[in-house]
């Protein structure tokens, strides 16, 4: 028998937002900063519209690291919001092992920075409990390439699925006649080049 | 006892093209246009040569999305064709999987835009159903480096084999003795190096 | 004696907005399409922050080049709009041209799609009639980095400085005293890593 | 007073393709191979496009170096065709000079492979004789991108203006109501990004 | 049941710090001078911190190899020191294994220089002997990438976990509330962003 | 208990170098030709430095793809030397099979052009075999990075390891005390900076 | 007659140091953080080793530009320091410009951050004033590649020459033997390889 | 009138080497070991093959830099050979400019380790002295990108000719004719691609 396809499923994932704090994004050097905002806001806005329950960690908030980036706070008022007292792995904290299996849901979909201690040390407790884990990489950072090739090899021998939040939209969609609109927001607000096409689009077929 | 070689055979593949559509394409930035352009007729030119049954669908292609890049469209005029309502893996689109099916072979050479979505998830369930799945990677493409590597890992670790189009020939042609005109014109017209190894040869074996 | 520092000067410069539509931009390749979109929207912005005289002009925006981007339209609701009905160079247009002039500024500030032809050619031309030409290179963009690079060259041997939309905007502002918070706003919605400085400022300064 | 702006026209220019032959173009590795071959057939065809005097010149073809490439061959059979005997420098060879002359153009178009010898020397040698000389840069092939910067100052500081096909045909053309249905053509078949704009254009305002 | 997370334990580890020496510096080419230095500095620096036994080895430091690099001979002074008489690898040498057994560490945590040599080496024969091998990725040196990532993939495969300096220290600390100072400390001085974060950190909480 | 160490072994490494035709090697793009020209010559004089039975076979050098290089030929005068009639994999041809097996070895290093065709394909037939195949990466070329890396990763997953000529010197080795002077000159005559560490070392201590 | 070569004295020389602040440097991405930190200290070393006069200079460093890094106020006590109030040109500000002036030096050594402002516009100033201006290319940094290039050329085109730290430091000693052992000091506490020659000689040269 | 070609004259043109010493070489990092290696061999043997007066130097040769490599002591054992007792630039030594000058030549071809210090001093030395200079920038090394970047601007500015071994080949060659066997043996050693074009061409003309 062919090997199982461990498929994202929007009633059955929980999306967690580990670290992205103010001070800790001037770490982040694998990605261009202006991508790397925009693939972080295009994460959250698709839990949002996927009504995935979403988490967020921080980690001394109070400190050099800074806060919570506001933008992912605004978004989120109403999530579990974790100031973690010192636990440098997420899944040390209680409180947030908690949120997550409030939840109920098995899929964990993730990312932060920096990738190779705030994204991967929980994804591998997770996979430990058996928690299906996909790793949202383009909104996760870290210092260079070096060290994500490294971190991303980690996490994928243990079993964590490397995935990107355009491919996790779309895995989590399943059908664009679920609802063409509000995906092709997503996507028009996130990916120039889409919109682009989309503008080409409205103008070629109303001109008349 | 080692491992077995799971091998192309022309006589058990099918080709299946993916979302090809002239808006896709300007999603592509993992690959240069010109080149890109080339490697995706380059396979199909292939799929033609070995007479491969080969399958055509589309995304969407009245909005957006744009039309089958017509060169496809012109070289499979008799090719199973499904114009997808909205599935985005398209191995949830019933009429795709029969036409697969219908073919009664068992391994598959996929190839689309982008490799993350429309590639992988038809990747992922194809080997569920235990099929052989050989992704052509060099005519596939997506958004970024970063995206066609997490694509690459997780369908490598989920056993899918990564190739290039002029891999796949190599495999499924096994012998020169079977034809050497026709795989010489095809690397030639695909091939600008192997095009001028075989001008400079005719002019030095003739010149006399 | 010295040579003299042509200085950008906020009461003596005009800014040209040249073929960025919808269709023209899925040819730029030589930039990351999130930052590239960051870049035009930010010069923008620095052109309404200064209240510098903007003219925008098109390339046969009914055809496959597409409209203009629709954020450049809406914020230049009462900027001089030239929809070229022909002439590659935008300086070949006599209403452009006009439009410039009557501007009264000797100061021209310029970006554009694809840089070697909308950018270079009216560039080459308005030096050829003395005006100060300054290039926003990482708000123009191309094919690739072989094409960026000679078009560079060829405008800034002609004497054209090249520039970039925050060097711009620091030339033009000269003095933080003039206005802190617009300018400071300015970097911070188009500068991610620049909002991080200010968020944690904010935090630790106000936090006590 | 301004700078003058020495630009392409048509009815005095005059394309020179220097030794783009099946053996040196193995030594071309600063440009891809697919996108080389791309960019040095659509000169060719923009010097046919725009009916300008072309002239092939080879060095020692009959040697390891091969043969031009025999498409170059197809397209300009009338062309003069200086198969040189032994100078490297074309311009060192009587007949190539006096063909050039002969066409009574003072603007220069040259391409060729390697940029630094085959292009670079005639370069240096027209200018001397006050010709106005534009580079196709990504026509032109060499060793390595090192080799590439230096060879573009040593021509740039000596005058030549460095310029792509699709500027080059850009200038030459100066209004896209002289024609458009052949340099749409021009740019459809030699810009894979173009000709997807185009068919989806078509699909968009005819499919009503 | 989930895999389980063989995660770094400060209680449990040995560090191997094979073959840095002045004259092997000079073959090491993936990882730029000044980041390699810092980034072996940083791995000796956390090794002290958490008191982790450390070994140290070299290959015959009296030739052209050049001896251990000064820096960690004055931060280990007491630490096992094994100039191999000849063993390329070092876990053929009796001494040095009986010096990790010695340890009774059953997690070895390894860098050196070169990457596929002297660290791929000792990895396999320590993953044979049942111990669990983390890999100091960026405190490892070799000729260039080719030679990084396939030295990478065999160690992977064979099953080292791939890590980092800053991800190892993350690991073994796994709460700031053991200790923030030190750890701060050891992040300051090895990552300037880090120290640039303190030192804003410190002026805006104390400026008042 | 932990996994098995597969290492070379002197006495039981087959050498076989596939397809490094004068006409073939301009199609590898991955790898600088001066650098790869290097690798080959130093990996063949390791299997002549260590006595390795090795084979040679060619595709159709009779033809464009050109005869086996030189160096190559007069390096291995006695080798088995299979020209194949056609088949694309070296396996498939019973001679070259034959040749191996004859060799009583069960561990093949092997290495050739192109990588994903002429290396792969025999060494996926090998490992069905149960031999352990080393693939010597910096030996093999390709067309392209994207073309290198699927045939790595399809390689690795089939349960070749991946080394480079410098590793697996080091493997089979095992002890400088073996023979210092050859290895020594092995390594100098191909690594240019080994070679000046030897230099500078002679000068230093026998200057006095 | 040939060009003056106009050449770094250390008698005539003074050293700028423009914005090196623990906020701005977060913006600085042209170039690693660790590489960076290196050059700028190293120039700092420099210009202390050499006696030059040393000016520094601030924007806004009580808000998120952040501090000047403590380490170039520690070397530096006795500098003249000037905060400026809101001048984005340092050159703007009078006890900066005087500052210079009052060490009565023509030429000026610069580096800064970001490189397009903080460095440019004093560099364009200065020329302008008849000054001679040495641009420290790698002790200043920017946001990109993009901006650097540009930055460059606009500087060079007016006049500036571009160097680096190290070419200063050995323009400016002119001779070894005015000092061997702070010389060889300075750069062995900068270059990590020239440190590992040194440590490899002494050893060599010592041992028996 | 158009500008003068200064072009390299064998009759008019000397050789420096500067400062290619085995230590020295350690800081190369701005080209690969093995390509650097070949080209400054390629420069020294076209020297040798047009007879050009050569001229050797070095710098402290007794310390951590290292003799010149042994190669070119080997190839030019009559050149002046002057061992500098401490001057960085070469044209502060007397008895080298002596050595030039005696040569009676005009045209200076230079290469050095490292290019902004050891090539660029003398470069600007000479050019105040009205000599032509052609650096050969591929014979020339260098820290980083960066540093060359630098370097390269600062000696093109101030006059210089940027120029590669195989472009000053052939400037200085002129006409194949002067000598097939002798040009052709030097490409064929060190141009890989050369030679197997040359290879493949005796082939196929020879063996009916």
């Amino acid at each position: 028998m062919g090997k199982p396809y461990v498929r994202l499923d929007k009633d059955n994932a929980v999306v967690l937002l580990v670290d992205h704090q103010t001070g800790l994004l001037s770490l982040v050097r694998d990605i261009d900063p202006d991508k790397f905002k925009n693939n972080v806001l295009a994460l959250a806005a698709a839990a949002k519209y996927f009504n995935l329950p979403t988490i967020l960690t921080t980690s001394f908030e109070e400190g050099p690291n800074g806060p919570l980036v506001p933008e992912l706070k605004e978004m989120f008022p109403d999530a579990p919001y974790i100031a973690r007292p010192g636990q440098i792995n997420a899944w040390d904290n209680e409180d947030f092992v908690k949120a997550v299996k409030a939840t109920g849901k098995k899929q964990i979909i993730i990312a932060g920075v920096v990738t190779e201690v705030c994204v991967a040390f929980p994804t591998l407790s997770a996979l430990e409990e058996d928690f299906d884990v996909f790793v949202i990489t383009d909104a996760s950072g870290t210092f260079n390439h070096l060290t994500r090739d490294a971190a991303w090899q980690r996490m994928s021998s243990a079993g964590a699925q490397l995935m990107t939040w355009f491919g996790a939209a779309g895995e989590l969609h399943r059908d664009w006649r679920n609802d063409i609109d509000g995906l092709g927001a997503l996507f028009s607000q996130h990916i120039p080049d889409y919109r682009n096409l989309i503008n080409s689009y409205i103008q070629n077929t109303t001109k008349k």
